[in-house]
C-alpha cells in the first residue's frame, strides 16, 4: 500500500469494535511513532497507552462521547515544553508540529494494519492533566482512540472532504 | 514499502543534487498532503512551491544556508490563523498540530519517491513573510526542500538517533 492509498484509507473512525488490539500491531505503531521526525529532534513526545478501565473512564470524563466506550486502547500524545525546541529568534514553541507529525504516524500506520483511529483534541485538557497526574510542563495534546472499526467498510465509506488543489496551492 | 520502512527511510536530507523533481512526483506528494486530516477538517494550509530563481533567492535570504541552494523545488508550508481551528474551552489555536500532520504527509510521500526533504523551521519567519507577502493572517510554518539527494545512499547513511521506547511510553 503506497502512501497515496494510505493516505486515502485513512479517516476518522468513530465506531468501534471492542476487540483487542493485538501487541504485535500495537508495537508495530508505536515502532513507526518513535522513529518520528522532530524540531531538532527533541522528541518532546510521551505516548501514554491507556487500556484499563480505570484509565479509559478517566479519558471519558475529559471526553464524554458513548462512541469512544468500546475502543479497547487509547494513545494519549503528551508533549513536554521543557524539552520541545523554540526558536532562538521569536521563541516559537515546536512541540505542537512535533506532535502533529507523531500522531499521523500513528494513524498511517494503524490504518494500514486495519485499526481505525481518531485524532481527539476537543476533550478538558486541564481534567487530562489532573486525570493523568500529568507534571506541569506535560501537556496532553491528542487523545487517540485505536481498535478495529465496527464494520471494516468504514475505512471505505466514511467520506473525506477537502478543498480542491486550486484552493490550497500558490506557485512562486 | 510499509509505513515502518518509509519511517525508517525518511531522513534529514542535507545534501541535494540539482536534478528537477518530474512534474507526476509533486502532483502525488501534493496530493497526499491535500488528504490528510485536520483540526475539525479546516484544512487552514497553503502549500507555496518555489521553484523560481526568485523564490529561491527570498527563501535563502530567510535561511542562508549553502546546501539549500543546489535544491530545485522548496514547499513552504503556511497556516491561516483566521482558517484554523480554536478549542472552545481555552482557545488553543490547533494551527500548528495541523502543520505537523500534512508537512509529515509531504516528507513520507517524497521518500516513498526517493526525494530527499528536510522540515526547516529554523529561518527568520517576520522576514519570509514579507519576502512572500503573505497576510497578516498567514503563517510559514515550515520550509521543505524536496529534491534528489547528492547520493541516494544518503536515505541509508543518514544516521537517525532516536530515544528508546521506554523513554518514551507510558502505560495507564
Amino acid at each position: 500500500m503506497n502512501t497515496l492509498e494510505l493516505a486515502r484509507k485513512r479517516c476518522s473512525i468513530r465506531q468501534y469494535s471492542d476487540l483487542p488490539v493485538e501487541k504485535d500491531k500495537l508495537e508495530y505503531i508505536l515502532e513507526v511513532a518513535r522513529l518520528a521526525p522532530s524540531a531538532c529532534n527533541r522528541q518532546p513526545w510521551r505516548f501514554l497507552i491507556v487500556t484499563s478501565e480505570e484509565g479509559r473512564e478517566k479519558l471519558h470524563r475529559t471526553y464524554a462521547r458513548e462512541w469512544i466506550k468500546p475502543v479497547p486502547l487509547f494513545i494519549v500524545i503528551c508533549g513536554d515544553h521543557e524539552q520541545s525546541w523554540k526558536r532562538p529568534a521569536d521563541g516559537k514553541d515546536h512541540l505542537d508540529t512535533d506532535a502533529g507529525i507523531v500522531m499521523e504516524h500513528i494513524c498511517l500506520a494503524a490504518a494500514e494494519k486495519d485499526l481505525g483511529t481518531c485524532i481527539i483534541c476537543h476533550f478538558d485538557a486541564a481534567l487530562l492533566s489532573v486525570e493523568l497526574n500529568l507534571p506541569g510542563s506535560v501537556e496532553p495534546v491528542a487523545i487517540i482512540p485505536v481498535g478495529y472499526p465496527a464494520d471494516p467498510e468504514l475505512f471505505v465509506k466514511t467520506a473525506k472532504m477537502r478543498k480542491p488543489m486550486n484552493e490550497i496551492l500558490v506557485t512562486f
